[in-house]
């Protein structure tokens, strides 16, 4: 790829990403909106987790995918809140004391660090159900089928069989030194299937037959991969300025990560080399996928 | 009502409760079914929480409505068990130690007594999800629009606008005395929302416009109420064995409830008002609402 189309995409990225981040914070401002009867606190906590931080990529995600197929951005926009709505109540919880007992999160103090324990579940709790909310809603999508297939699978990519199924298996993993075949389905689970879901949303809405979606899935699935090996060295650094939260918990915590068993260097080409199969997955697409091209490429070098 | 009709729908709603009990064991039997990957863990505690205990009463609701619209018994029982999947995930969060700190439910030890805490989050986690994969799959209804309609409601009960709200409320409203009206709208999102669908998803099934709907959401609005100050009356009476599980909590937490307020004899007033309410709502009805009237009349006088 030349250095300009390079610069191009990479500008083109960026501003996107801006405008994907815009546009999340105004749904939940919307969607979270303050009451007055004994629930203001619940939505106060729901709007301090959902609004103001984050890349938001999974948003980005369904936004970029369904260029591909010329879907009307606002419904993206929706399905990707959706996702988000289900990202943030999974950190809700995931930061609870039982859980990994994180005071902070995307450069601010945890929800349950804010506003109590018995809010963050309530807080989570409530995102989750959102989520489900939003994506049958006729706003999203005027063929119910199409509705009811995204629910469908954000349900299968959220529950025990996704991303619910794969914090189980890392809780468990605590203190056992898993192989790389082994946290390779680990993460598949806890990052991959809400990563996958954020692309194959694209493809329900348009209506693609499922054997037409596997490239699509292909992508999602490498960079998630990748992503995940890009957090990883970020928490083996230790920039927590950079990472918005506590860093080298996986190391304290004796947990084998991509970067613990194969070193620093060999994830780093592990990783470039999973962009470089996932940008080949859309070698059938024009310029429509550019900035899905773009995301592979850029999002593994973030700054969190 | 004659003494022998009574006596008849006595026993009919014993065997049918009985059913669905067995019913719901099955379905939920073959949904949790043991997994080998790291995962077991967390389907064990899904086991532990959601088979063999419980009045099972939303999913009795259901079937029994379904009855007034002769829909098929096993799409009924499928979005029964997808209310209940909710119902015990908000069993298990809210005996949380962060929550009610409960050790016993149902007569058995609490999910995070047996399987530890972040166990018990990401249980009701799981089946949280699980619950709009079973509304969504094609089993539960071949209209995509119903399938999309159920979720749709169903999210709207369970979530912030529902029994997730009614928690907060609850969780705002220790050491304060609330009145008759603000009890009466907690309990209406807290428990109510949940009860009303599990009546309203027999409808949706039916694809009953929203107009016809009323008599039957009145008559849930009220048996949910019915059934709330039973419970107070329990949990006023001590008697943990009938309960399955502490009792006398409200009282020691200092929380209004409707038989703190209005005392326990006009309390049973009150309940028997309603329960009569409730059958006069179905009055357009023959023989196919007499299970809706028998758990109206019995329920409220109920062993646990």
């Amino acid at each position: 790829m030349p250095v300009e189309t390079i610069d191009r995409l990479a500008t083109e990225l960026q501003a996107e990403a801006k405008r994907v981040r815009a546009d999340v914070d105004s749904f939940f401002a919307k969607l979270l909106a303050p009451t007055a009867d004994g629930r203001e606190r619940l939505y106060e906590a729901m709007r301090h987790a959902a609004i103001g931080g984050g890349k938001r990529l999974r948003p980005l995600l369904t936004v970029a995918s369904s260029r591909l197929f010329a879907i009307d951005p606002q419904r993206a926009l929706r399905v990707g809140c959706a996702i988000e709505a289900i990202h943030v109540y999974s950190l809700i919880h995931d930061d609870l004391p039982c859980m990994d007992d994180a005071d902070l999160r995307r450069g601010r103090a945890t929800v349950h660090k804010v506003f109590g324990e018995a809010e963050a579940v309530l807080a989570g709790d409530s995102l989750h159900a959102l989520a489900f909310e939003v994506l049958s809603d006729p706003a999203t999508h005027e063929d119910p089928w199409v509705r009811s297939d995204l629910v469908l699978e954000l349900a299968k990519a959220a529950g025990p069989s996704g991303m619910a199924g794969g914090q189980m298996m890392d809780l468990v993993a605590e203190g056992q030194q898993l192989d790389l075949p082994a946290i390779t389905r680990l993460q598949q689970l806890k990052t991959g299937a809400l990563i996958e879901y954020s692309v194959d949303a694209a493809c329900i809405m348009a209506k693609l037959p499922p054997e037409a979606r596997t490239p699509y899935r292909g992508y999602a699935r490498n960079i998630g991969l990748a992503f995940q090996i890009a957090d990883d060295l970020i928490d083996h650094s230790g920039d927590e300025a950079a990472a918005g939260k506590r860093t080298g918990k996986d190391a304290h915590a004796g947990k084998a990560t991509f970067v613990s068993l194969s070193g620093p260097e060999r994830a780093r080409q592990q990783a470039s080399f999973l962009v470089n199969q996932a940008i080949e997955h859309l070698s059938t697409h024009g310029e429509e996928a550019d900035l899905l091209r773009a995301i592979a490429r850029f999002a593994v070098e973030r700054d969190h």
